[in-house]
């Protein structure tokens, strides 16, 4: 059990075919299929084909200008694993059995065993191992493997392109709305079976193909295997008028097992996390690195959704989530995608703009706060357009990408423009005012990364990071100077002296009553939530209070204030750093996925050992222990990528600026090491602790300049 | 012209027909008619019925816990004006002009005279005298006169009770939706017909009937006028399930005119406000407070909506408007009135207790911002909900009812127990904390009566009236104990004590650089909305502005500050008071047609007699002139009251408490002589005031200590 790179039966809690179908879903960034009872024909099984939506008008209780127009809603495809198996006489076979199922993270091969019968009796086991190409990222392989157990005799095998959707029946802001308006095109094929679906209102289009006809008849032999290969194809989404490539079938499970290992023996390679000394948690970590890496969209256009292509929940939408929780892990370890992901947020720039526009502010970019094509599809701004946060975090992603990459290329294309976008909208969304007798800039109504605070003045967090957001102009100005290129996009000089004079006064509020960073302007006037009247199964208080009971108290659902400490590094010194932590800990519920990660990260670096450990465990493992309770609805791939984070920068302390590079080591006690790969500025690294010291190997490239444990030093490559 | 007691078309600017049925329609708190033209069967024209509404759920774009669950909206009913009439080949009359319309406000009579005529160019003059019952409010008189022209011969004249319901076309919140859930039956009548409507989830119903027969032939000569009589009944809003009284029909329009000219007689008698010098204003006075009457509802479980029974826009919901802007009047002029408008409040307190737990609140009541029946129908929250000031603004309104009137017997019976539990409400919203080195007590995340500020901490206006409302209640214990009298509803005397202590500690902010109360902790860090770059077009900014650019300005809707200032006339000194008036008055936009009336009596009380005047010429006539653009979907019932208290209050400066009446005579320039009625603990006073001076007359009732432009004296009885 516990086996590190393989998920099994036993290490899932909840074995509800919805959580089951999440968990053991496989993906490849382009389209995920859930792990479905192949013969329950379950609602919420399906492919997920990344940015494949539809949308619909937001109708709302009471309008007002500027609100988000449409819904945009991921799509739930036909379940590529669906199948129907009748004997002679025509009985369906129905599961009897879940015998067991096997996720292994080496060559990402799901295989399920499981044992059917009929009304009368008869047995037939089955296993069935699935496959999706990674190199090609539109087909899949499903290799179905028939062994009667009690009769030998034909079984018909149905297999149809078919939709089961699962009506929507609660309120639950997280999950998603049924789509209506599709429109489903048989297709005429030489071989097997194809469809295309059509959106009405996006007019855009996917085809599926499956190798086989509808029904298939095989002759069974009592206790021998018969297998029953079915080659699918789910192709690129496209608009529905233009050209379409034609589809491909794969000629067997090999060839798309093959591709499969090829790639996560590469992903491996350069971002293993190994821990020694606690298996579940290193199956854990593995487990959260495959589902990120299945879930990343790799062509520039589409990017990471909330439950990745493992589910429909948050309506397939791409958050702020990416930059500030995923993205540092593509950075360290797979670049390539990091600058596909940033790509997507340059493609939706001009929506931006125009966003920006409809908030009444005149210059700058206001990017979505939760999108698939770029327009703003939050239907309550107070936690949605009003995080503007999420301008600054796009630009902290990509200053971060730039400091680890030192790919000019990429800024000069798009980078660039996007800070200074993003620049231009703080310089004019935020305004002058004057405090403790100083003048100083500051930003109102807002919301920062808590969502049970809404509609604020001056959030600290959202105030730091329009301040970084601001100076990064100037930063990567220099790097063009010393470049000697010019600039892609032209900032005046007056316009450059602007923003580093708002930086350099930007109001970052101070609490001197608990000598710490105060979340906002009026944080610590407002009532500390009565979480001792809390009953538990109140949580996650979004559910079971009025947003106006939440808001007018302290109370936190994730980290706040504690995220701009997290980020930056140097801000806080180590006392009021621990004071901060004390403090906003004992008011945050982490009722967001996205808390515990940096709780984990943060109580690592104040030696907080058994704290950072015990949050880490939390995230650790969340999927695979269900602990939010929602993972039927699909990963949370903001906590995959906060736990990485927990580990990488929290037990291992890594820091970086375009300038340095930090390894300090936290190890949990019970862990006897930790080992780690990650890039930096071009080199291999690769990075090993134990409770005797820290080690850092240089596998390729030049030389490096590291401060490890707090020593500086150079280490030259192996 | 301008006849002071008559409207006649050419004192109308807008002659669009939905404006023309608004401005001519006609009521008498249970039901209103609009003065549709009776031949063209307007899906605006209708009966609109006080509190007969149906619900519908309400859709959020992304809903939450504790939001309003259903739409709840006036239905229009058929127009009991509506008409068909047709020549012997069945050629249809249509409306060729309307040639005068007139509404007598001393008799209530509304008289329109048209020329009808056939597409072959028969012509006929009809006249329509249309008259409501007000003693018996179930009732009303239609008389059509009929002169042919250019022919003789029959006519047939078709009156059905019909529905031709608007579809609502566009997304203006201001406006109602369209009611789909209604049930109409036909009654089997011995003469005329009659339907019955019931509403599906409401489950109320209401009876309609018509004294004559769905088609009627008459023979007219040519140049000779035939009368057709039509009775009309109305009945009331009554359970579905339930006993129904039976309709009896007026017999003809006489007794019905009668009905209403002695109504209007009173109304005049006790509650007149004679302008000399100004025919025009006059005029719009007489008016308003014709529609006001017209509009109360008197049954104690219906109040005045926001249109009171004059249109259809929001959806015939009760504001908290009825208590700060309408109130005043009948409390003044027609007690009974009055109380059975507070009454209605205390039918829906077992709601409001409700409401206050959803919002988290464990003692108290919470008063729906928006309802019919009680339940928060506001599918807005920051402009809803979070507009808390109604339960202190419901507790203002008695506390001046009884300070008006002396009736210990309502406050025992209804009164009392509504100042508790909303005085219970703020002490357990509220919360203390740390101002200035100084515990105080606040409210959070509030939105005051200004709509372009919402979700801020500490709302003047907010924290004031709680402030009021506690001390409201130990006022009330003290009357009980003078009289003897137990209380009603038990309050321990920790209680008491508590509600002191925070009435004492209420935290009420001020702006120490402009020297002015300030309209919350945060206005003065925002930046001054940019009204140079803001085009004329572009007001009311809610229809152009998103809600966080209005948010995060400096800018007024309506009167915040200063409506509490207004109330609390001893609060500010003079030279404060001007300072804020100046300051707030210059981010005003009174984009609410609550606003002006605020400024007008402010303005005179502080003698700046030309803006008094400019302020209340906007409030006199607002909807004789169209001066908000929407009159055709009802009447502005606040603006209504507002101008009373603009020359009652204002130029008047009639101010009050149960100890004390104050008159200050503000009198404009051009007006010759102002005079007014009022009733006043008992008594009923004449109020007469000319640039010569000021004179008050007790007409009936006990000496009166009064103080009249700043000299006390006592009145005796004439």
């Amino acid at each position: 059990m516990h086996d590190p790179f393989v998920i099994a039966l036993p290490d899932i809690n909840n074995h509800a075919p919805a959580n089951l179908e999440t968990v053991f879903s496989i993906g490849n960034g382009h389209f995920g299929i859930r792990a479905s009872d192949p013969l329950s024909h379950s609602a919420t099984g399906g492919t997920i084909v990344n940015g494949f939506f539809e949308t619909a008008p937001i109708t709302y209780g009471e309008s007002a200008y500027g609100y988000a127009k449409n819904h945009q809603t991921i799509i739930n495809l036909p379940d590529l694993r669906a199948v129907t198996v009748t004997d002679e006489a025509g009985a369906a076979f129905t599961t009897q059995k879940l015998v067991s199922q096997e996720l292994d993270l080496h060559t990402g091969l799901l295989t399920t065993e499981m044992i059917l019968a009929t009304l009368d009796g008869k047995r037939l086991h089955l296993q069935l191992t699935e496959a999706i190409g990674q190199t090609n990222q539109n087909v899949a392989a499903l290799q179905y493997t028939f062994t009667p157990l009690s009769f030998s005799g034909k079984i018909t095998v149905t297999k149809k392109l078919a939709f089961y959707q699962a009506a929507v029946t609660d309120d639950d802001p997280r999950k998603a709305r049924a789509v209506q308006s599709l429109q489903i095109d048989d297709m005429a094929v030489d071989q097997g079976q194809a469809i295309q679906i059509t959106t009405a209102s996006t007019h855009l289009r996917v085809q599926m193909a499956l190798s086989v006809p509808e029904t298939t008849t095989l002759d069974l032999t009592q206790n021998q295997a018969t297998e029953f290969f079915v080659g699918a194809e789910v192709g690129p989404v496209g608009n529905a008028d233009g050209d379409y490539p034609t589809l491909v079938l794969p000629p067997d499970l090999g060839t798309v097992a093959e591709d499969g290992q090829q790639y996560w023996q590469q992903v491996w390679a350069q971002g293993t996390v190994d821990i020694t000394g606690d298996k579940p948690l290193a199956q854990g970590i593995h487990y959260n690195i495959f589902q990120l890496n299945s879930s990343a969209g790799r062509d520039g256009h589409t990017n990471i959704s909330a439950k990745g292509v493992s589910g429909v929940g948050y309506e397939g939408h791409y958050f702020w989530d990416t930059e500030m929780y995923m993205l540092p892990y593509f950075i360290l370890t797979q670049p390539t995608i990091a600058k596909q992901l940033l790509a997507y947020r340059y493609h939706i720039l001009p929506q931006a703009k125009e966003r920006a526009r409809t908030l009444g502010v005149t210059n700058g970019a206001l990017f979505a706060w939760r999108t698939i094509n770029g327009e703003e599809a939050s239907a309550y701004y107070p936690a949605g357009t009003a995080q503007y946060h999420i301008d600054a975090d796009i630009a902290y992603g990509i200053g971060q990408y730039y400091a680890a990459t030192g790919d000019l290329d990429f800024i000069t294309k798009m980078g660039f423009e996007m800070i200074v976008e993003t620049a231009r909208f703080w310089a004019n969304f935020g305004s002058w005012f004057i405090k403790d007798g100083k003048k100083v800039f500051g930003f109102f109504d807002v919301t920062g990364p808590d969502e049970y605070t809404a509609l604020v003045d001056n959030n600290y967090y959202t105030n730091r990071m329009a301040q970084h957001n601001l100076e990064l102009v100037g930063q990567l100005i220099k790097a063009f100077q010393d470049a000697g290129q010019a600039l892609p996009v032209s900032v005046s000089e007056k316009e450059q002296a602007d923003f580093e004079i708002i930086a350099d006064n930007i109001y970052l509020p101070y609490n001197q009553e608990h000598q710490i960073n105060a979340q906002d302007d009026s944080f610590f006037d407002k009532p500390v939530w009565p979480f001792a009247e809390t009953p538990k199964e109140n949580y996650p208080l979004l559910l079971h209070y009025h947003p106006l009971m939440i808001y007018r108290h302290q109370v936190n659902k994730q980290a706040d204030t504690l995220l701009a400490d997290y980020l930056f590094f140097d801000d806080v010194p180590t006392d009021q750093l621990q004071r901060e932590y004390d403090y906003y800990e004992s008011v945050t519920t982490h009722d967001s996925s996205l808390s515990r990660a940096i709780f984990s990260a943060l109580a690592a670096r104040l030696g907080m050992g058994a704290k950072a450990y015990s949050y880490f465990m939390d995230t650790a493992r969340m999927d695979l222990t269900d602990l939010q309770g929602n993972t039927a609805d699909g990963l949370h791939l903001a906590n995959l990528g906060g736990s990485w984070l927990s580990i990488v920068t929290g037990f291992a302390g890594l820091h970086y600026t375009a300038d340095n590079l930090t390894i300090t080591n936290h190890l949990p006690e019970n862990w006897e090491k930790l080992a780690f790969k990650c890039q930096y500025q071009g080199r291999q690294l690769q990075v090993s602790m134990s409770h005797f010291g820290t080690e850092v190997t240089v596998l390729a490239g030049d030389p490096l300049d590291i401060t490890i444990d707090g020593v500086q030093q150079k280490i030259a490559a192996q």
